[in-house]
C-alpha cells in the first residue's frame, strides 16, 4: 500500500509488496525491493537502491529499564543520491546517509547517525545513536559501533570489532563516551576498543587487541591490553 | 491472511500484509507491524508492540548431522503484557516473554527460553534455548547466549559478549552447561566465557577478557585469561 | 507473484505472499515460507525448506569505495536436496549449497561459496564470497568466515569466531587470503583469525584466542597471542 501523499520521481522501479507511509519523496531512477516498508517522512535522493525486507525510517521505542532513552528527533531519515541499502536492514529515523554511502545487509542503523560520503557499512554491522562517521569509511562486516563515537575519514574498522561507550555498565544516565577514531586509523578484526579513548590518526590495532588507553597517531598497538609494538 | 480462529482483543492495530496462523491469541492495544507472521498458537498478552518484518511462534528444525536435537515443545510462544518486540526478530515456540521486557531488532531466541520481566535483549542478541533469564536484565547489543544458561536478576551483559556450553566443540550429545551468570554481574564488551563457569553475584568481567574459570562475588577479572586485578 | 517460467515439482508449499522470478526450477516437496524472494535463475532440489522472510539468489552489488569488486558471476544459486534455510536468510547468487546442509535463520552466505553436504551454517554465520566449505562442517552462530577461506571436512567453528584475509586492511586490490582449516580442526568461541594463516589436521584453538601464526596438527593453541600449550 502506497501512502497518496507519496512524492514520486521518474523512473521509478518496485516491488510487488512494499508499503510507504505519508509524506515521503523518492527521487528518480529509485529501485526499491519487495516487502520493504518505508515510513513516514523519509527523503530518499535518485539513484537509490533500497534491497528487499528493508526497513527505512524506524521510529525508536523504549522500556522502563533503560538507563538511557531514545532520543526521538523531529528529524525524518535522510538518503542521499547514489546510496545502496540491502536486504533485511533497518534504519532509523533522524539519522543522514550521505550520497554514494552502501550499506550491507542485515545492517541496522539507530537514529541521530551521520554516514559519510562514499562510506560503506558491512553486512550484519550495527551503528548505534549519535555516532557520527566521516567520509570514505570502511566499517566491515559485523562490527559494532557504540553511541556517541566520532569516526573520521578514511578509518578501516575490521570485521567483529567491538566498541563500548559506558564505562560503568548500565548504572545510570551519565554522560557516555564512544571511542574516537581519528582520520585514516585502521583498527584489525575483533578487537575490543574501551570507553571514551582516542586511536590516533593513522594509528594502527591489531586483530583480537584490547584497547585500555588511548593510541598516538601513527603508532601501533597490539595484544590484551594492547601495548605499542615498540614496548615489546 | 489471518486464521478464522485467531482471537483478538479491543483495539488491535495491524499492518497491511501479515499472516496469523490458528488458535493464536492477542490481547487488547495491541500494535502489529507490516510483513509479520505469527504462528500457530502464539499467545500475546496486551499492549504489546510487534515491529515489521518478524516472526513470532518458529519450530524448531534440524539436520542429521547436529550432536543436539531441538526440543520440541508443545508449549507455545508466549508474550507478556506491554512487551515491545523489534522488526526483523525471530522468535521460538515453548518461549515465555515475561512483561514489559524488550526485543531489539534483528535480535533472535530459541525454544524453552525465559526472558524475565522488563529484562532488554539488544538488537543483534541471539539466544539459545533452555537458557533462563532473569528480571530486569540488559543483554547488549549482538551478545552470544548460548544454550543451558541461566543469567539472574539485574545482570549486564556487555555489547558482543560470547559464551560456550560444550566443552568438547561438538563431539557428541553428553551434557552442555552454558555459565551461570549471578546476581548483579557485570560482563563487558566482547568478553568470552567458558563452559561450566559461574560469574559471582555483583562480580565484574572486564571488556575483551577470556574468562577460563569462576569469578567468586565481587571480584573483578581482566585479561586472557581472566586473573583478579588484585593478583596483577 | 510467481514468473510464469517458473518449473514446480511436485507437493510444493507456499506461503501467501511470496514472490518468485522467471527461471527458477523448484523441486518435489519443497516448502516456501511466508514473504520469501526467490530470485531469477535459482535451482532448488527436493524436499527443500525454505523459511519466512529470506531471500535467495541475491546479486551482488558494490560501490566506488570498495577495493575488491564483487565477483558477478552467471552461475545461479544451486540448493541441494535436503537443504534446510532459515528464516530472515540473505543467500547469494553462484553458489551452492549441496545436499542436507542446514542454513540457520539471520544467516548471510555470498557469491561463489561452497557449503558442503551435511554441512551447519549458524544462526547470524556470515560466509564471505569465494570460500569453500567441506562436509559435515559446523560453523556456530554469529561466526564470521572472510572470503577466499578453505574449510576442509568435519571442521567444528564455534560460536562468534572472527576471521580476516587482509593484512593490509583495505589499502588496495592486492591478493587477499583467509585462513586455511584442516580437517576436524576445531575453533573455540570467539577466537580471532589472522589472514593467510593455517591451522592443521585435529588441532585446536581455545575460546577467546588470537591466532597470529600457522598451527602443527594436533596442536592446541591459547592465549593472545596463541601458543601452544605445551610452550607455557
Amino acid at each position: 500500500m502506497i501512502h497518496h501523499t507519496v512524492i514520486f520521481g521518474e523512473n521509478v522501479e518496485m516491488g510487488d509488496y512494499v508499503k510507504i507511509e505519508k509524506n515521503v519523496t523518492i527521487g528518480d531512477n529509485v529501485v526499491i525491493g519487495e516487502f520493504v516498508v518505508i515510513k513516514e517522512g523519509t527523503e530518499i535522493g535518485s539513484n537509490v537502491i533500497i534491497g528487499d525486507l528493508s526497513i527505512v525510517g524506524k521510529k525508536p521505542v523504549s522500556n522502563n529499564n533503560m538507563s538511557r532513552k531514545p532520543n526521538i528527533s523531529s528529524a525524518a531519515l535522510s538518503i542521499g543520491d547514489g546510496v545502496i541499502i540491502g536486504c533485511n536492514t533497518v534504519l532509523f529515523t533522524g539519522t543522514a546517509i550521505q550520497k554514494d554511502a552502501f550499506i550491507g545487509d542485515l545492517a541496522s542503523i539507530r537514529e541521530k547517525v551521520v554516514i559519510g560520503e562514499a562510506s560503506i557499512i558491512g553486512r550484519n554491522a550495527i551503528i548505534e545513536m549519535n555516532t557520527m562517521i566521516g567520509r570514505y569509511v570502511t566499517i566491515q562486516t559485523g562490527a559494532y559501533i557504540t553511541a556517541d563515537m566520532i569516526i573520521e575519514d578514511n578509518v578501516f574498522i575490521g570485521p567483529c570489532c567491538s566498541t563500548s561507550n559506558d564505562k560503568y555498565m548500565g548504572i545510570g544516565n551519565y554522560k557516555h563516551q564512544g571511542p574516537i577514531i581519528r582520520q585514516g586509523a585502521k583498527i584489525g578484526n575483533n578487537a575490543t576498543l574501551l570507553p571514551g579513548i582516542t586511536i590516533g590518526k593513522q594509528a594502527i590495532v591489531g586483530a583480537g587487541s584490547v584497547v585500555t588507553k588511548s593510541v598516538p597517531d601513527k603508532h601501533t598497538v597490539v595484544g590484551n591490553p594492547a601495548i605499542s609494538i615498540y614496548m615489546k
